[in-house]
């Protein structure tokens, strides 16, 4: 069923940044599992913070401070396995793709040790002052260049 | 940007189901626009009303009564425009694709009469009482079956 | 267990304004019912659809274009029978005090003729250029008080 | 505008519960701040971890496997100042009432030491096999009484 080769935590590199994401309550559905929409949602909010922990560039101040839009052009996500409250899961993000204007990051989730989804977002920089694209600005290409070298590590 | 070639209001099939979809503040981010995890869910909001309008089958008698569990394998997005507060969205589905145990379908907005966001679902039906996957129960194949030759004439 | 002395339909002023609320999916929880967080965005959105509706102040060009903030000091919610995916509620808005920068509303839910929610709002107006309070705009003040008006014949 | 006594820090009791919650890109709205009813749902997360890290009854065990309905016949919330993407807020819970089959708890959120937000929570317990009123559990009780306890000292 499953769109992709899960990965075993083991197969992750070494040096890339991880979280934990507890499921609770309000973030399943009458089924008793994770609501889809609500993974993009959850995944929206671990790569923000990753931006800030693993970046060292808040969300916040990009996004807010400096009016650099981070949208998507493109998301999509791959289920495995459900995940139902209670159960915590392990989250990862690596950089796939570093464009003009473009990045691409997949999220991998993992429940016990095997990945149960795994999703892709391809953010556009654009300014959000006339909404026009924009290049990736100077620091966060090197910020995500020196990640992407991490994670090959 | 977009990966998809966008349709207009003329190029969908006459038979297609459609819906207005108004965009409210509570959809849309500090960036003004509707935030990318709540289109996943206005269109899923979107296919629960196809199932009981279009394929006269309302989702709470599939999924509360029934115990038919309509969760998702695969759900995507591709974004042209973005969307703001008052846009008034046009949305249509169509669908793809009926396997033994699951259906494709895509959902396509229209703003203004040009396609801004397309989306793809890839839904799987379980029985919710031992979470095993099933086949499609035969009303509902029956009914997409029907609701697919609509869209081709 | 409610806080409310339940309302019948027949009750209601009759030149209240009114609209149907569908319960979908997405707005339950495991326990099967509305997860109570989402009546405050499910009633967000009524009273967005009001001001355009019933007062004839479309909410995003207040917001948007006009840059007044309509944002709460205050919202509250009693619970009177919950309410499942599949029930279509009838919701009324009653406007309760008009202050000098400030309005209360409550909001009426029905369930089968008879109340099930009842929530109260209130809403400061302030500039979103400088996020200081202001007093209520005067075509607003008008419109409020002519609804106010209508819901006592 | 506020209608409660803001509290600092400092006077809250000191053996209380307290958490830090950073407020999200995805918890804000085109005015820039906190969507209201996504207080309700980041505070309804809060007590949820609360259960389990300072009752020692893990939120999803009781709902979930006992089939304990927690579900609210009362919610309401003051707000005082806006919180904003990027702000951290501290976040306690108090418990105020312990009725039979009821319980009620007050969720206090700071931000540079000053309260921002307080919210009110009545919680009552029901079955979720026959969604009939029950007891508060006695282990429930008993941790509620010895937090309560706790706040006192």
């Amino acid at each position: 069923m499953a769109r992709f080769e899960s990965l075993t935590h083991s197969e992750l590199p070494s040096g890339i940044w991880r979280t934990r994401l507890p499921v609770r309550f309000g973030s399943c559905d009458p089924a008793g599992i994770v609501y889809t929409p609500e993974y993009l949602n959850l995944f929206n909010g671990v790569i923000e913070d990753w931006y800030g922990e693993a970046l060292g560039l808040p969300y916040h101040e990009l996004v807010g401070t400096r009016r650099t839009g981070l949208g998507y052009a493109h998301v999509s996500a791959d289920f495995a396995k459900p995940s139902r409250m209670g159960d915590v899961l392990d989250v990862a993000v690596i950089v796939r793709d570093i464009g003009r204007s473009s990045v691409k990051l997949t999220v991998h989730a993992f429940k016990d040790g095997t990945e149960c989804v795994r999703a892709t977002f391809v953010t556009v920089t654009t300014s959000l002052v006339d909404h026009k694209s924009i290049a990736l600005p100077d620091d966060m290409r090197l910020a995500l260049k020196n990640y992407q070298a991490r994670c090959d590590e």
